[in-house]
């Protein structure tokens, strides 16, 4: 069937790979796939139930409902052309697949619909593409009988570009997922022409054989594809070396309703007038479907190596990453997380034996007294470095150099490991978490330097806010990390996890809840999104800050290539409504 | 009047500032602006007459013409409007005014033109812009009486862009110069908001007087202007560390026919949909009048110091920059230049003393005999290094490093400096060259990697055969420097001239032979340009390689914000005719 049979359905991830609760309360990650896999660990419950001023119960646990889906509507005179052109295991009209395509990873809206409550629409039918002739095909049928369709790359946004839009027409997902191949690939100048339901990890692993990476790392790497990263206009983990994807990409092909757009040559750079390839980056499923791209590639690095840096509390730990910011010599990778988040780390690490609890009672001396560090307010930087041996020397160097001016130090490469691997395994945890009816998200947005602390705090105190009018159980749990720089702003990631125990009906409080957040981020100066886009759920986000021309310029775009909207899923400018108050876009057209 | 008064009339540069011959035929450039100037080279005409195959004789110089504009065309509602809202000083029909805005820096077709013969077309009016007032006011009388904008930034383009276009309308030229402040600096944010018609002189100076830099640095950073460099698509020798304008910008306003445009907030980046700033990088005026824009400036680096190196040959030297080019670690500028260039360089050399001829000859010796380098084979890297003393030791050491693999060596700062610095000088040879009806021109790409070779071989063939054909005097000179690396290719950057000295009619045939090499570097796999862009003089050649719906996208941008065309100057896609057969386009419409 589908690429990815070993993906989990619905819920993150790997199908063998989830968080189970041992009835000592400790729990684990089972399967093998990860450093923390296969250890309990003691900690975290009880984590969670400080952090979240609630007892968190074997007899709370909650598994997910038995999932019914809707009739699909069918296009009679579409599916009898799909039929005879088509053989049987191109597409379906399963349930289960149906389903699965019809939501992304968004928690409140998506995942936790999909599991114990219903999605408000589910696609009528899934195409698995295999080749730019299927989605020529596919997209001239849709086109002569007036069927939508939503291309699906890795499942993984968190937007809701992929709930089915509101459309009396028949919705079709387009999963790209067997368009999986490298078409070629070019050593002497660097570049390889993937297609596009291609996954981080296939194409990863491909180039590795043959010495190469994209250094593309998104947290989603092993499920997210490239059209996927397109769309989104992406960005992964180690930008500082590698560039978001619109710094890897050389050039598009997308299938349109009116023909095959591709861009102008596979260069790195051109001044050539306004870049068509430029205006695919967050496309988002409303212009065409991607079917490949050439991709810049990069020899596999010498040496990759972890670092972590401890700062005593979060200012001194923005101002290092400020002065960092402007280095040219910086790791491919570092984020820096907050108390929050390093305790968070802490609670998932395993059993200790006594010689392990030594150590972290050394460290806890050390931390303490010798570099009088406060454990309640101290941060963290876990740092990825790679390049030639002497690379990675200049960067420990100036990291080094500049870190000691804001009374940071080194804690070692194993921490730093731990951290950065730590990433792959938190949407684990999210739906663990939520059987538990213990709902996190994630919040991401682009800050002016000026205003991280200032936001920072005003979406704690929107946290409150919320808690208290909701009259929700408990605190909420709310810390974030820096996670990439620019010389005027860094991107800041928002984690924000609320019990929902006794609550009647968690979904839409807890949406609604991440909604205020998001305004708030906006309100205070932050952007709309670093790289998790817009979609549908941040569409109104969106509007209230784009100014209507701007809309207008990008739907007369698309006007050009598909004019009878058969990419109709309606994300960013183009869900209906977008724009006008609410309670007129609601009722609109 | 214009903000630019110590610019030259029509050719390039300061007006104090240019080379003349003396009796002994050596050479000097005047004034004291730049680090050559003042002293005698009595190297550089012998140089020029070996290279080309001809003499330069004092009597073959050609003072300009006395050059005559045609009558203004007037739109008397139009003109009428505008002397009843402006003061006199706004606008000029001034024929010198007229004529100097009416074509941008390119040999044969505009200074040849303009110097020697006729510009096809002058604009009929400038108005100079002061303020955003002054551009809504101006964009909505012409909006409104049917006349026709050209924005106007520093004049330095060689594209054509600026050649008034074919239209029955009056045609304004909108210059920009007195729109040259900064509106404010933020330093926590490292943003600064300036005006489009500042030059990058002017901004500079301003902000290193605040301890600040944009580091773009293109070679025309004396004269053109931020609005030009977005419009352009433009790039500077500096992007390894700084970044190409499209890095820099982090928001762009422009006034259009249909309002005010900005672009969403003013971040280092988004993922909020298509991105409307994107669409502005390369609009070529086509689009509205940039009036300001936020850009992300950098502290001054603690050190700014040069180095040199030099390779046996070309294929080592490219080899070199290959590998560099996957490094993090890079200095802010390198640029390589064939054994033409450096010999060129080399004749620039002020007369010497017994001393510096020891010196000269002591050097000849280690590249001969102890290195095993031929003098006519070996290229050289300049390469100028920024940032605090520990990323400059760290760019050094990487540099030896990589070189040593292709036996490059080290050839000191003063060669390095030398070389960077006569970027400023080569346009003023330019001018003083065409008095004796010697024409050259820059032709700039981008490259795979794997092509380099290929092409400059192409390139070399082709001028031969044009020579021949055109039965040219004496020889071409044909040579490149390679200026910009990417992971997936590099900007090559080729310097062509001849003479043309007999020649009746020299602007049409250089013109016609520029156009013929620029085809052979995209039928090898060069891209249209790296940074000039498109204009006019490479609209067709962009047609030749454009699919058809990439035009008709942007042209359909620019229906929703210029529905009426007030911004006519028709460069690009824009461009009447273009993508039609050249027999159809030129008596299409």
């Amino acid at each position: 069937m589908n690429a990815s049979a070993d993906k989990a359905l619905h819920r993150w991830g790997f199908d063998d790979t989830e968080f189970i609760i041992h009835d000592d309360r400790s729990v684990e990650l089972t399967g093998s796939r990860y450093e923390i896999c296969g250890a309990r660990m003691p900690a975290f419950i009880p984590f969670v139930e400080s952090s979240l001023g609630v007892r968190v119960e074997l007899s709370d646990l909650r598994l997910p409902q038995r999932r019914v889906a809707p009739e699909a509507r069918r296009n009679a005179a579409f599916c009898a052309a799909v039929a005879a052109e088509f053989e049987e295991g191109k597409y379906s009209f399963d349930a289960e697949q149906r389903l699965s395509h019809s939501h992304g990873q968004a928690t409140a809206d998506e995942i936790y619909a999909v599991l114990y409550t219903a999605l408000p629409r589910v696609v009528d039918m899934v195409f698995f593409c295999a080749t730019e002739r299927d989605a020529e095909r596919i997209v001239a049928l849709a086109s002569e009988h007036q069927v939508c369709l939503v291309p699906y790359g890795g499942g993984t946004n968190v937007t809701g570009c992929l709930q089915p839009p509101e459309d009396d027409r028949m919705v079709v997902s387009v999963d790209t997922g067997r368009m999986n191949r490298i078409e070629w690939l070019n050593p002497l100048n660097r570049q390889v022409c993937a297609q596009a339901g291609i996954t981080g990890r296939e194409l990863e692993q491909q180039l590795e054989r043959q010495g190469f990476t994209t250094g593309h790392e998104p947290d989603s790497i092993e499920f997210s594809t490239l059209g996927g990263w397109i769309s989104t206009n992406a960005s992964g983990m180690k930008r500082n070396r590698y560039g978001a994807i619109e710094n890897i990409v050389d050039s598009v092909t997308v299938v349109t309703p009116k023909g095959k757009l591709d861009t102008l040559g596979q260069f790195p750079r051109q001044s050539a007038g306004v870049q068509v390839k430029d205006v695919l980056f967050g496309s988002e499923g409303n212009f065409g479907l991607i079917t490949k791209a050439v991709l810049r590639i990069r020899p596999l690095p010498e040496v990759r190596t972890y670092q972590s840096l401890v700062f005593p509390d979060a200012r001194r730990g923005v101002a290092f990453l400020f002065e960092l910011s402007n280095s040219s010599i910086l790791p491919a990778s570092i984020r820096l997380v907050d108390n929050g988040q390093f305790r968070f780390g802490l609670a998932l690490k395993p059993a200790s034996g006594k010689r392990a609890q030594l150590k972290t009672l050394l460290q806890k001396v050390v931390l303490r007294g010798v570099k009088r560090i406060d454990p309640k307010q101290m941060v963290v930087a876990t740092i990825g470095m790679e390049g030639t041996s002497m690379e990675v020397r200049a960067q420990e160097a100036a990291l080094a150099e500049i870190a000691a001016r804001y009374q940071g130090f080194f804690a070692g490469g194993s921490n730093g490991r731990r951290g950065y691997n730590l990433t792959f395994a938190i949407a684990y945890i999210r739906d663990f978490m939520t059987k538990f009816q213990i709902l996190g998200e994630t919040l991401e947005t682009t800050l002016p330097w000026d205003k991280i602390h200032d936001v920072v705090e005003a979406v704690k105190t929107e946290t409150q806010h919320i808690h208290r009018e909701c009259a929700l159980p408990g605190r909420p749990f709310l810390s974030y990390r820096v996670t990439q720089l620019y010389a005027s702003g860094a991107c800041v990631y928002f984690t924000y996890a609320v019990s929902m125990k006794g609550m009647k009906d968690p979904g839409p409080i807890a949406s609604k809840a991440e909604d205020r957040l998001r305004h708030t981020i906006v309100r205070n100066g932050g952007a709309v999104s670093n790289h998790h886009g817009i979609g549908k759920f941040r569409s109104q986000l969106l509007a209230s800050v784009m100014p209507p021309m701007n809309a207008e310029m990008i739907r007369s775009v698309k006007a050009t290539i598909d004019p009878s909207n058969v990419f109709g899923a309606q994300n960013g400018v183009f869900l209906r409504g977008f724009g006008r108050p609410r309670s007129e876009a609601s009722s609109a057209e």
